[in-house]
């Protein structure tokens, strides 16, 4: 257990002041500026009371809030907001939620080769980029984005990715007999992926509008989830040694379905859209793990401890050209009066669907300038010195900041009471 | 990792081949035939705009779709429907889903001893075959089966079983070693029992008639589970060694109260009805881990990997005679108005309740020779010679088709660390 | 596998026998007493049929049984009623469960010391006093606490503390060296620790008033759980050796977020309030599991398996205060019409807000005092000898009471595959 040398006091220290720190900064801000809204309200809520108020409540709520409304004002990611309507309710949540779903990704680039108070501080920076770059495009450009194709799989792939190219360790293979897949590690991973599988529709739709918005999302993301699952195992099988299936594609590309369809799944995809969008996806990210990992890491430098590129990069990038596509072809044909809720912008002809795909096209270059330019920043502040980053030689080890039984100790005991027994 | 000898190109393309195959087949019926429903398109959705929308469309969709409803029309398991009307609906997805159960339930049975390839083609011939069986039950017989005693656990069990006995393999003693269970196995899948039991009252209940019928489909259930789960405990204490619980009966046999209550929970079954026949179902599977299993395999050659007979054969056959005595009881003044949604042709006088119960009767009859003959067929086809099966001796065994990273080399890796630090 | 001498038959047959006899008298009771309520039977949910029934049911039941309403019956938390109103509803499965919970926290106290026939008789006699105590605060004094901080998680505690204390063992460190944490293991109670996180705020607002009440619930624990997580990342690094994070602390204290606003959360704590709440919480919990859990056994002699007492107790009696705190501020301004569903006896001025935090605080009295006195007479149950408990050498063993399959086996036959192949 003597594996890491003694850290100084201040190392030690760093962790639990941060928390602290964002802890104590987050209520003050809580106290000044966050109130109960309306439907959190207890005075609020029953002030001029209304007669079918059970039904409203649970029927407003999520065309109200929605990601797809229009005329949406800045939402802050994290759970206030600095507007003069001091007030929060369930859709910051979910804004929050998808917020941390792209820090999460972010992690997967540099997870085993930084510290807790570096990821900590990362995260910290990327909330606020999350938040601008989402604002650009839902309340500026009106791009839509349900699923947050680009606002979450593309800005949090290539922010963490850029971010892995700054703090490039060339000394790196020294850890990497750790970063392999373990048996038992593998088989507990595709628990996560399996609730991912589940909840991919869920989480697509829950911003999308009530009714036939939520429903064709849930679809199309279901779809498309089945197929990439399915060019997942094909792919897998085609390029592993011997014709065999590697369990990190299945863990990873499966999902892929339901990055590539975050911008698209909301409008006319159609089934077979879905699908084909699906295929694809499932395919590039096998692909991806197989050939352009290594590629990435020996060429471009760039170090991806969970290929978050595979899953979340190049399906994000696919997933927005796919929004630039779908919406390009709307027609008021195809959507008939359900454009008001898909394409406002168009319904009320202020913007052609050309304009609209336009729109969405800039919308991904803006999100990959945040990206990049954020993941750069992060990066030079996660490299500043005095940071508890782990040694070359310790990376992908969890005993360096974590207290570890180890199951060698077990083992041991084991050995030691049969041998006791005998 | 030098366990398994080469394979040829031949086999090693059949997987990636054939799942590219099935994905093209059915991109292109979802080309040609599948449309967003009127709940998931945009324009017919908005078309002809109602007051009450959002409520209707939510509350509306179960009775519409479900497979309790009268006049059903042919419901393909897999997403497309050839009639005139091309669209699609989440109930189609829930029928769907309920196929997989039928298919993973037959994979319980030939688990281990069969190729991912022979897997794909069972699949695909049982998936048709349970279309046919329950357009059978549902549409020409008009019987009830909600949660799929018969249609799913009855039909799957029996399936697989008879596929098993087709492929048996008298020198499987080769691989025995590898099929016991292992302690951090056995807690995972602890995970998966959990889940099951938490979600099978819902699973139940999802196609019955929205109101009384889903709520007391799923109170039912939960009694059934209960009694299940307490009985399994009792049960594996009383026939284990020593006294001691087993944790394959505890994994297995506390869900059988699930599987007994399918058909007959969304009828008047009273609670002490669930109760008791959870209780005889648990009873009745764990007994038959314990001494049923070991006879299929010497006697009848069945060899059951996972022992479905246990938890889906028994309480499934046993669970559609339930729903014969219950149907058979069936009385206008035990339903009352509610006997239009249950049994709506004893409500209309066109059946009496006896003739209800024949109809049962005959449901599980007819389930059984689909189950048969189709397995049986599947069995000669999974023997075609060029299908890449696996050799006796390495059955149970994943590093034949899967890249397995290897318990051996992380401890290798460990012992080598600790040498590195002494 | 020799580890445990035979039992005698007597022994073996206690667990089967108790289960059968507990089996038993339920179906009788429940062929007795129990009918379906008119939620659930066909005849009477569909008798004098409503015009919007479906809309009805859905939004009618929570406020009609809710633990927030007035005047409440002898709710029994065994799922029947001994009342004339012979009826069963959703409402008393969620009461059903909530007991189930406070007896899985006892469960945490004494697991690993005693056998599953103890467990089983620890079980019954809890549920009767936990029905009593309920029917006391929520129904005698009109306490209010939807999440249970009292009802659950201070008498599950106590009353599992107590009975530990009884049971206490001066010969257990024969048997320490089985308890600590294993790494996989570990990452495994993570998994129950992450479902526990993100339920919580549904289990606390289950049974609150619909509307408002159940949104501020929802909203409340989240904060809630966000502030204890993170003060428990922080007081585990300043803890722990060398600025390093102890697993233990994470898979619980987190949780004492939750458990801390379980009586508060329905009521206007503030988001601040329940930041404040939930950091304390988070911060109590990790400490006590560093340096209160150690005293408790030498000085105290209450061997705590899996640390109770910091989650459930003290968060549990911390957010009982709170909820005397927070009852007392109550005031008409802050509540509006609010205050009828929140506090009836205030609103209709029966009760003063000071007079109510009076109820509250004489609540948690109660509720210690009958856990005390329960787990007391619990304890002295369980120590009959001729129940079948552990060995002193034995405890924390899975193979006296399970059938163990041992991953030494598996370790051992895959080093002979090795050898075979080598």
């Amino acid at each position: 257990m003597a594996w890491s040398p003694r850290r100084s006091a201040g190392r030690r220290l760093q962790l639990p002041l941060l928390c602290l720190l964002l802890q104590g900064a987050t209520a003050i801000l809580f106290a000044v500026f966050v109130r109960y809204n309306r439907e959190t309200d207890a005075a609020l809520w029953h002030w001029g009371n209304h007669s079918d108020a059970d039904n409203e409540f649970y029927f407003r709520y999520p065309s109200e809030c929605g990601r797809s409304g229009q005329g949406q004002r800045v939402v802050w990611p994290l759970p206030f907001d600095l507007g003069d309507e001091r007030e929060f309710c369930r859709c910051r949540m979910i804004n929050a939620d998808f917020c941390a779903g792209a820090v999460l990704i972010s992690f997967g680039a540099i997870l085993g080769k930084t510290g807790p108070v570096q990821l900590l501080l990362m995260a910290l920076l990327e909330v606020v980029l999350f938040g601008l770059n989402e604002f650009v495009l839902l309340s500026l450009l009106e791009v839509k984005d349900a699923g947050g194709s680009m606002t979450i799989h593309t800005f949090g792939a290539y922010f963490g990715l850029i971010l892995s190219r700054v703090l490039y360790r060339p000394q790196l293979e020294k850890s990497k007999h750790r970063q392999g897949s373990v048996y038992h590690s593998d088989l507990f991973a595709m628990i996560g992926t399996i609730f991912l599988w589940l909840f991919w529709p869920s989480f697509n739709s829950a911003p999308s509008a009530l009714g036939d918005g939520q429903h064709r999302t849930t679809l199309n993301t279901y779809y498309s989830l089945t197929a990439s699952t399915l060019s997942t195992f094909a792919l897998s099988a085609l390029v592993g040694g011997d014709g065999r299936l590697d369990m990190v594609h299945v863990q990873n590309a499966a999902l892929a379905g339901g990055v590539v369809v975050g911008t698209s799944a909301e409008m006319m995809l159609t089934p077979f859209g879905a699908l084909a969008a699906g295929f694809l996806a499932g395919a590039i990210s096998t692909l991806g793990y197989k050939f352009l990992t290594p590629i990435l890491e020996s060429k471009l430098k760039v170090q991806d401890t969970c290929g978050v590129h595979n899953l979340h990069g190049m399906p994000g990038v696919l997933g927005a050209l796919l929004g630039v596509l779908v919406a390009g072809l709307a027609t008021h044909e195809a959507y008939g009066d359900g454009l008001k809720s898909v394409f406002p912008l168009i319904a009320e002809g202020q913007r052609s669907a050309t304009s609209q795909a336009m729109h969405q096209l800039f919308g991904l270059f803006v999100t990959l300038t945040f990206a990049s330019v954020g993941g750069g920043l992060g990066g030079l502040l996660l490299r500043v010195p005095i940071l508890d980053s782990p040694p070359d030689a310790q990376c992908y080890e969890d005993q360096i900041y974590w207290e570890v039984p180890g199951e060698h100790e077990h083992l041991a005991q084991v050995s030691e009471e049969t041998e006791t027994q005998a």
